[in-house]
């Protein structure tokens, strides 16, 4: 069973920023800090952005930051919204072609056990599974853009 | 959220030997009522074998058969045993490269949740999502060899 990237990558943008506080943070910066595709996490950020998680200030020395305090934002409503692939099997995609779909009583199981799932991440908020920013920077082998004075060297 | 394409074949090869009960199924056979992979379906065939929920029987008429009863199949053990791959997020891989592994509080979640789901299924047995005979004859367009008399047609 897998979590898709999506939502993977949410989780953790959302960490970030959250570890990050009222500092802005960019997409390149979280791209460097998890070691992941920047295309990637640009759509991540915007889907967030969207439903009022994080809060983009454009510019030069723009970025993003939470919209909400982290006990504010539930992760099992994140969930919800970053995994839009809920396509657990075969026959719920549009692509089925399974011929017992109609009479098959396995969907049913399923979708109980998903909603068991997700309902775990309702139990948690941000709040519950932030780090500091320290916990970042002590990861980091290049550096992180944290504590750099103005503006951080980009070469890498 | 995805199952894994073995789960999920391991689900519908139980449901469709428990619904031929006695009679010997093919994997040729399964793969043609469900549309999907023979060689793909061989695998799953040997892993539910080994595991003791299929019976195989060998020669030109051999096939296979529930090694057990229905309600003696509980699903949530099935699925640990075909969920071999449990890596929910990239950072419970080999390969992963997400530098704050080591403090994350996301993977004691992550588990949780995955726990929650499939304990879902241990409330479950195959007799639970049985069909018959009649439910998968009715959905197959080419032919299927259920109610064949002796020996079923192979060319496809």
């Amino acid at each position: 069973m897998k979590l898709t990237t999506f939502s993977d990558y949410a989780l953790r943008v959302l960490m970030y920023a959250g570890a990050a506080g009222d500092r802005l943070v960019t997409i390149e910066e979280t791209a460097r800090v998890y070691r992941i595709s920047q295309s990637h996490l640009m759509k991540v950020v915007n889907v967030l952005t969207n439903a009022g998680y994080l809060r983009g200030v454009r510019g030069r020395s723009g970025g993003f930051t939470l919209a909400r305090r982290p006990e504010e934002i539930n992760l099992g409503a994140v969930v919800r919204v970053t995994e839009t692939d809920f396509a657990l099997v075969e026959c719920f995609t549009q692509s089925n072609e399974c011929l017992i779909s109609s009479r098959c009583r396995l969907p049913r199981l399923l979708n109980k056990a998903l909603a068991a799932f997700i309902s775990t991440f309702d139990d948690y908020t941000l709040a519950d599974i932030m780090l500091s920013e320290q916990d970042f920077a002590q990861s980091a082998p290049p550096r992180i853009a944290g504590d750099a004075p103005t503006s951080p060297a980009r070469s890498d």
